[in-house]
């Protein structure tokens, strides 16, 4: 019997902890769920016989080293600043730890000494990071297997709705954090693009988007990451010549989230003094200048020939330039802006969302003959419990907690999927949830 | 026979420590000059009879208590993050300090205190702030002394270089804290204009300038300051309609500016790995999207209408499409930009720099008729020592001491100067230093 420990019961945690509760009774596993509220740990527990659900408060020392040390393995569902303390408990309780999570710094430095408790931290092992890697380095283990030299390297995901379920202009509803989103790409984008590094700061991001097409879903606008560099090293491919990764957004959308960012108002770092006293078209006005126009008029003539008549469409939509008062008292205008497009951009009952990924890879193969692969994935949500997010997040997450739980990963300290022994296993049973990426060879 | 120390003999100490020197004869005072270099306070004190250069250390407490207890009043050219350590030595031993830095929430703090010691916290009384505050005082006091009514109030100030020194395409040498100019700007411009509040991000800052006159000098580019709302409380015009703090730079040097901006070669949050491996021209390209054409082919095509002929002819000036070699090793954008402009806009020999300042008062009369006034103040540099900079920085600092010391400010705690018992005899001291402001009554 193997005791599992998940700390996190949120929407994002239903497909984890329906894969170990479905595998519990095969796998002789006992399954505690715990979370700040009680009941929707329960929920997501059911009446399963195997399930435990745990009133779990995460700044509580004992509790969390109680737990932890009944465990077998843990996985941490907790917003990334938080998993350190979890780590450490893990580290010096000799347990292993899974998280979907960027491998902090301070993540790293626990490297040796999770080596010599014999354990295993592993990170970014959810979709994006997670699938992108694992999916990644098959094809480039199988290139460079072969006598290949990868030249390119380009790859992005999005999060998005499902064309089904798109009843709004922007082609966009949240399927996670939406404040993520609101402020996705402040900083400089880098990235190396035939030999040279570029940069691309914030300002400018959504100007300089490429189009990726997917088979049979059309073209999606691809802006780049904020790093896309530091991966070439832990792929093994140091000397490429192009590195890009990026996130894919529908046709259309960036020339239109441009007119936010030039406005400024996806800032957060300033509050509106008395927010709530204004309407949506006057907090507008406020990153206009002052004219005649009427506020409609004053955007058209403040974006000139950067804003497009669908553009305009977008915008308008959103509510922005309408009477209507702002909810949020001193709020930032990146608030402001986010609590606009929470009511506008809510995943309705029955929508489903959509996960769109693509890795474009060039190499030359041993013939030296210039090759191109193009790999493809789409997974769609079930419904608003069950979302592709949730799926392509929590499936990796669980099935890396059963290939480590049954002694099948030899490596040990702070890892992340681009291994053989943990790739491909997991993408071999992801497929047969659905997750199956497409090639095509050119 | 009172005493005063003076803390930092930098370049913007020059006007003032001869000012007190000047004047310790007749008023019957020891000046003592602290830095962190001997040689420069001994430099600055020359061999003066009433005159003690000082080694000082200031995060050396006991020294720092020594000398503050043996002295009446204490004036600090730091940092302005150094100047708290001495507040509260001077608020504990009953001293008085001046300084030309803003109030900082720290030092608001300290007011009580400062009031209860019987002494007073004098800031803000450089230039800008400084002289801004006096001489934006007078007329305001002075408009609603004759029962008029503030409506407009728009003041601007710059820094520059006299035209008789300007040998440059963008009509700028630096005179003071390069890094200030480099970063100038970022973060989001707040003011209110016609009762309307007004929001500029850094991203266009530059591209919204307002042309300011100045007679006998032509058109000056002035951009929004970043905070321009927090005075309307201190200068008690609460309900003002417009009121806008901004920056004067030569006519066309915004434009050009902007393309550093627009490229994202001001930032200072990340380092460039191996600058020093990099020519400055490769250092542009990695800002600029990848073509065919040659990098100042590249920038052209880049900026496309946003960038003028002038613009591009103070661009290549710069050097910054040269083939030269970066100095700098792992250095962030704008500290490789401020290398290479510190080469090109170094006050010369000879040079003399130049203060321009202008405050635009709009108001209702007691008549209900529209009125305007006009004040301008004009300051040229001596040399390099007696710098326009130092003189209009350190002459407040300096005269606002002996209003002290003589027992003139009746006023207690922590202030700056908008009273008139401080603004008058400060400004009527200026005018015989030639720091005088022409009145244009339209």
């Amino acid at each position: 019997m193997k005791n599992i420990l998940v700390i996190g019961a949120g929407r994002s945690a239903s497909s984890l902890i329906k894969y170990v509760l479905d595998n519990s009774a095969t796998e002789n596993w006992k399954v505690t769920v715990g979370d700040v509220s009680l009941e929707l740990a329960k929920q997501k527990i059911g009446n399963h016989p195997n399930g435990r659900a745990l009133l779990f408060d995460i700044t509580n020392d004992q509790q969390r080293h109680e737990e932890i040390k009944h465990s077998d393995i843990v996985i941490s569902m907790l917003p990334p600043f938080l998993h350190l303390d979890v780590a450490k408990d893990c580290v010096r309780l000799k347990k292993h730890l899974v998280t979907a999570s960027f491998v902090s710094k301070e993540m790293q430095e626990l490297n040796e000494e999770a080596k010599r408790s014999g354990i295993i931290l592993m990170n970014e092992i959810g979709l994006d990071p997670g699938i992108d890697h694992a999916s990644a380095m098959q094809v480039i283990d199988k290139i460079q297997a072969e006598g290949g030299e990868l030249i390119s390297f380009k790859s992005y995901c999005g999060g998005l709705v499902a064309p089904e379920s798109n009843d709004n202009p922007w082609g966009y509803k949240f399927s996670w954090n939406p404040r993520n989103v609101i402020l996705a790409g402040q900083g400089t984008a880098q990235y190396i693009e035939n030999g040279e590094y570029k940069y691309i700061p914030y300002n400018r991001l959504f100007t300089q988007t490429t189009a990726v097409e997917m088979k049979g879903y059309g073209k999606f606008d691809g802006y780049a990451n904020r790093d896309s560099l530091s991966y070439r090293k832990s792929y093994g491919i140091e000397n490429i010549a192009t590195m890009l990764r990026g996130t894919l957004r529908m046709q259309g959308y960036c020339n239109a989230w441009n007119v936010f960012v030039k406005l400024g108002i996806t800032d957060d770092t300033y509050k509106i003094e008395a927010s709530d006293k204004l309407t949506y078209s006057e907090f507008l006005e406020a990153y206009l200048p002052h004219t005649k126009y009427s506020v409609k008029e004053k955007l058209i003539s403040f974006m000139g020939s950067e804003m497009d008549d669908d553009s305009l469409t977008k915008i308008e939509w959103t509510g922005i330039l309408s009477d209507e008062k702002i909810k949020l008292i001193n709020a930032t205008p990146a608030q402001i802006l986010q609590d606009l497009l929470e009511r506008k951009w809510k995943l309705q009952e029955n929508d489903k969302d959509m996960i769109v990924m693509q890795h474009q890879f060039q190499y030359r193969n041993k013939n030296a003959e210039i090759k191109n692969i193009i790999s493809s994935l789409i997974v769609k949500g079930e419904d608003q419990t069950y979302t592709a997010m949730a799926k392509t997040v929590g499936l990796p997450l669980a099935i890396a907690t059963k290939l480590i739980v049954q002694g099948k990963i030899s490596e040990r300290g702070v890892l992340i999927p681009i291994t053989k022994e943990i790739y491909q296993p997991l993408l071999a049973e992801l497929e047969t949830f659905g997750v199956k990426f497409e090639e095509q060879h050119l």
